[in-house]
């Protein structure tokens, strides 16, 4: 491929008008996900507490921004003010959940919708966790880590409010702390958080700007297309292990359990 | 009765000055709400822990501005500065549980004194709503979900912030969330919320501004007194019931039902 | 001791720079705290979750101003922006759960040690209920109980957080609600910060400002040290009985019980 013309096509993806069909394709995907989340259960659900459904489905549709917002002690409820955006995951969340037939989950079930849609909301997650960094940036220039926590948190926002999510419907899952396990979705936002911050803060990047977002795109369009269809779910695993026997322990743990002292209590 | 009258009247209730004796009925009845919460163990509990009691009886009185304040990114703490409201807070929480031979309590629950406080708490929550509505639309003149939001958990806070106020007891029910099954107050403040927002933001209400809010007010005293006297709990079930018959799939799940296919999961 | 020169060290004490020795001292205590937290399972966890483990360490050390921040209206991510603080916290966290052999671990469960760093950041915590107090008078005058609350929280913010830093690692303790049952040093903060509100704000103490602060920071060393070698865990058990006995009901109860009447049902 030529690279001017890449460069062109980077400038292109990154000057992508995300209202209204990426703001669709997310607001789609949550409200699939907070049905999934409620199991068999979902239709019964819907009709006993829509208040509780709708409110949950907002949360997770506006997660990234709302936690952002209030870690850095701006208005939580400030995403709401955006009417468009509320009204098409409200449209959004009536069809997944009250469409006459269920026709509105069967629609986002069916796989080249939900392959579409999904890319999307790859590129979608991209622009956010770029967005996320920037303004970190501009309010802590010096915090690097602010910088990524919000990159990640506006990458994965469904992740973190997960537990307040459940809450709102009436469950509480302690154990299902993103944290604890994160997900693919939180690695690769994080990464792509500390990419981006390099190449602001630092000269480690010497590639044009457009290309290092191009990239990440693609990498997240990338492994979301092959989780699902290849069902590949994991890419980090095998650098998280070395990581972890370099300079978590492993390797001690092992030398001291051959030496047969320190060996850790578990 | 002279309509002249009436809007004089309309005028003196809207101007009406809260402190101090709507704060006492309002800190009563709050009292007695957490003491009613701790049921038969509530004193027994008030001796072995008065912080926690303190604490949470505390923010049940100034639930409402303080889940406000956290929504709009303005400072929890904020409402204790009032320092008068506190103190009458104080001493009311201190006459509820602590009064020697437990008369605070046994006055509180005094039918008379109850339904005199209730009904002065009914004109303070109208006043809450109002003043909810007015600072969101400052802050988000465009914003009517915000405006409504803010209205809603000013004029109910006690409900929204029950989780936390039992955490503080040690206590955890994560399944009496307010949104699976809202009470009447959070309904009531919802409605009168959503008039507040069209008398201020649209031409829909042509009624004098003080009649609007005389109406609310009147409104919620009336269903309170019917709560109490009557036992009528809550007269919008007939009105959710057809809503979400028409919209939330009532009838369209029965047609599919009787079409013997398309039948929802449960 | 020459008052001269008492009231020159506590002079010398007022001005005393944290960073990096108190900082230390302070992120050690945390990270051996979260370790005990753990249990028996610590090491494990730290290896099969070293994100989630991070965070909480994270959020111990940083607690205090977080908490205070979150309660005031700013940015609770912003102490994160203290590099310098933030890479001490994580090295402290890293030796003391993956150095080889445990060698981190065992230094700081090593008496001496744990005696200077016990000691060290008691100092340190004198200086955050100081600091606490002081930036609450700024923002609100007049607002004494908001003061105290600043002061308390920020002296024993890992107290406050306990439940959520618990949850950051997948554990559910609702009952161990610091509010319930107050250790010693939310109590001491508590005292402290009346003193210090009461220094700033009236004519009652007429020490000069920095004997007060050097008592404060006695106080504190001193039971410290008592509770770590002698076992003393809470002098102030006494006058709290002697308090709920006079105002919490104590006395009227026992009348009640002695009349036969009035009883409180428990």
């Amino acid at each position: 491929m030529d690279p001017e013309a890449f460069l062109d096509m980077a400038n292109q993806v990154i000057k992508l008008k995300m209202f209204p069909y990426f703001d669709i394709a997310h607001s789609l995907l949550c409200a699939l996900a907070v049905r999934e989340d409620l199991g068999a259960g979902a239709q019964a659900f819907s009709r006993k507490h829509p208040l509780s459904c709708w409110l949950s489905t907002m949360l997770v549709i506006f997660s990234g921004a709302m936690v952002a917002n209030g870690l850095l002690g701006e208005p939580i409820l400030a995403p709401l003010k955006n009417t468009p955006q509320l009204i098409v995951g409200t449209l959004t969340w009536y069809f997944v959940f009250y469409s006459p037939f269920d026709i509105g989950y069967k629609v986002g079930k069916f796989l080249p919708v939900k392959i579409v849609a999904s890319a999307m909301k790859e590129i979608y997650r991209a622009k956010k966790v770029y967005d996320g960094v920037t303004h970190a940036a501009k309010l802590y220039p010096n915090a690097y880590i602010i910088m990524i926590i919000i990159g990640t948190m506006k990458g994965n926002g469904a992740g973190f409010v997960k537990l307040l999510e459940r809450l709102i419907r009436g469950a509480w899952t302690p154990t299902a702390m993103e944290f604890m396990q994160p997900t693919f979705y939180t690695k690769a936002s994080l990464v792509a958080s500390i990419i981006f911050v390099l190449d602001k803060k630092t000269d480690l990047i010497s590639a044009p700007h457009a290309l290092v977002y191009f990239g990440i795109v693609i990498f997240f369009v990338y492994f979301k297309l092959s989780s699902i269809l290849l069902g590949i779910h994991d890419p980090f695993v095998p650098f998280e292990n070395l990581f972890c026997a370099l300079f978590l322990g492993g390797i001690w743990d092992s030398l001291a359990k051959l030496m047969g002292r320190g060996q850790p209590k578990e």
